[in-house]
């Protein structure tokens, strides 16, 4: 292993149980990780806040939760069961380090990794293979492992992905989640230029990363976001929005859309399918407006329908990701930064859904 | 036009409207069809009873509808609504000859059909295309046109395909609406060798179609079938049968199907996600225990599942069934004939779902 200049303790913030804001603890006495085989360490520069570390936060994703994420999402759920409340189902090792963006800087590696990689600007890939396991194993960086709201992180050589850009930390920071996200259910959808994409929860931060990456395959998009925002949706790309709450299928045809990029489900999931065409196909990554939604099965079978669940990424959707951002496809949207420190601020404005595009938080330098 | 000793009228039955068996109507003085341009005239040597025939007669098929299909398979549903009764969702054209399955012989062509086809043996397409439509358009035989419960029929001469096969009529009358049915499912699914394939409604048309169609591609099968009925689901060559009202995740462990192929959603539909494994695939094309389900949207995309909703099938499903039949790769599977005048009594036994395998209809010769 070779160190550089490395410090043994750090300035992190621990995620310490499931439930509200106080669970999240600012620390200055971390210990630095010491990257093992085949792994790196990290000077985080820059990471990002995503509902995904809400989510685990509050304990979402436990099945006695059935109701909207913002009802818990300061304070937490009480019907979460802390043995399923983690995104895979498998309870999470606590306290954790969160944080599933990264962007820094290579300053160590591990045994059998290349010194040549020291120095190197890096983005961690979000959700991670787990080698040894099924083809669908994945774990979440900042979930199943320690993630990036700490000055130091570790992880596999092979997820940190080398990247050329001018762009600042803070702005690459904004990519990896939400973006891979987004270019996973796209691509899940096989989306195709000229194509119409109807996009729900647009300005949020997998939905507008999809208007982008959508546009970017030529696609025509639709998008769905709150009255207060729809300018900026527009501005995004969009080339036409509606605004939440309206009803879908008194503004658009019956069967006119191709395929749906769904992050919130909820009471108007069914006119989503109304709106697909026959042979339509439907994505999903989040429900924000509530997972438990009524299916006529028909619906599915008469219109030849394809629903894709998207979660698993393949390593092609995190490696096209960044020669995107390298030859300057996408475009990055940051809405505030804060202080590591800070975090509970941030994620309070991140819950308040009052900007677009991304909250990212920096660790001290 | 070619033709060749053919009466000018026939016996057929016809459905007058939607509702009960009384809609069905045997009549001696049809007019025998006239094959058009592009089209064959068939003297129908066989025809199978199936769902999709006495769906359409009791409007099963409409939103108003939402019951199990047996609650109204006598009598008809009060609430169907005659405006989207049919499972396209467009009115059907009344009366019309239903049967969608037909096994018979070409007897007269229209303009621009080779002559030679005169003679040959053909099974009809069930869900045939619409030339002039979009990708995904299709229609049923025996639905959006005239069917083959009748002596004689037509149709387009690219949806009538030669067989070579030492079967009898009635044989090889049991394969194209069913087993293209399941055919498609599986073929959308993707089902390869080794795989574990939970079939429900195991011991109907499609259910029992797939087994063997599963079986052919070499998966492991598991049918879910009623009590008494499980023996013969046995012998059909699934490897392990499951006693339908048995609570499924009592029997088989969460994450173990990679593929469900789904007959009859119902109030255990919910239980066939818990036992797909993660990126596992349900391919849907009935829901005899009732249409309207509950989905967590979080177990559909958190385990990478997929959905396909089965209905249009692409040609090369009904050529591939073709190569199976000829081959010896499937087996017909009759549990009794009938004189086409008891078509109410066929469809009764069907509906009791005292057999195992296929109803056919004999017209008289």
């Amino acid at each position: 292993m070779t160190i550089n200049k490395i410090p043994h303790q750090m300035t992190g913030v621990i995620l310490t149980g499931h439930g509200g804001l106080e669970k999240l603890q600012l620390r200055t006495d971390l210990p630095v990780p010491t990257p093992g085989k085949g792994e790196v360490l990290i000077k985080v520069g820059a990471s990002g806040v995503n509902n995904t570390d809400i989510n685990t936060r509050i304990g979402w994703y436990s099945k006695g939760v059935t109701g909207q994420t913002n009802a818990g999402a300061a304070d937490g759920f009480e019907t979460a069961n802390d043995d399923d409340a983690s995104w895979s189902g498998i309870p999470l090792g606590l306290p954790r380090i969160q944080g599933a963006d990264c962007c820094g800087e290579i300053v160590a590696v591990g045994e059998q990794v290349n010194p040549d990689r020291i120095g190197q600007r890096v983005l961690v890939r979000s959700m991670q293979s787990v080698p040894t396991e099924d083809e669908f194993s994945c774990i979440t960086f900042g979930s199943e492992c320690d993630g990036s709201f700490a000055q130091y992180t570790k992880t596999r050589a092979i997820e940190a992905f080398t990247i050329q850009s001018s762009l600042s930390d803070a702005e690459l920071a904004s990519f990896p989640c939400a973006y891979s996200t987004a270019e996973n259910m796209i691509d899940r959808a096989a989306v195709k230029a000229n194509e119409t994409v109807l996009i729900t929860g647009a300005s949020g931060g997998v939905g507008s990363a999809a208007i982008q990456l959508a546009k970017r395959r030529q696609a025509n998009v639709i998008a769905i976001c709150g009255a207060e925002k729809m300018e900026q949706v527009k501005a995004l790309g969009a080339d036409k929005v509606i605004q939440r709450g309206q009803s879908l299928t008194d503004i658009l045809a019956n069967d006119s859309v191709d395929v749906v990029i769904d992050l919130v489900a909820g009471d108007q999931w069914a006119e989503l399918l109304d709106l697909l065409r026959r042979g339509g196909r439907y994505a999903v990554a989040g429900a924000i407006a509530g997972p438990i939604v009524e299916l006529d099965v028909r619906t599915l079978y008469l219109k030849d329908l394809s629903f894709f669940g998207c979660t698993y990424q393949p390593r092609s959707v995190f490696e096209n990701l960044i020669q995107y951002i390298e030859r300057g496809e996408i475009k990055p949207l940051i809405a505030k930064t804060y202080p590591l420190q800070q975090i509970s601020e941030a994620q309070q404005d991140f819950m308040a859904k009052k900007f677009i595009g991304k909250l990212v938080l920096l660790p001290p330098r």
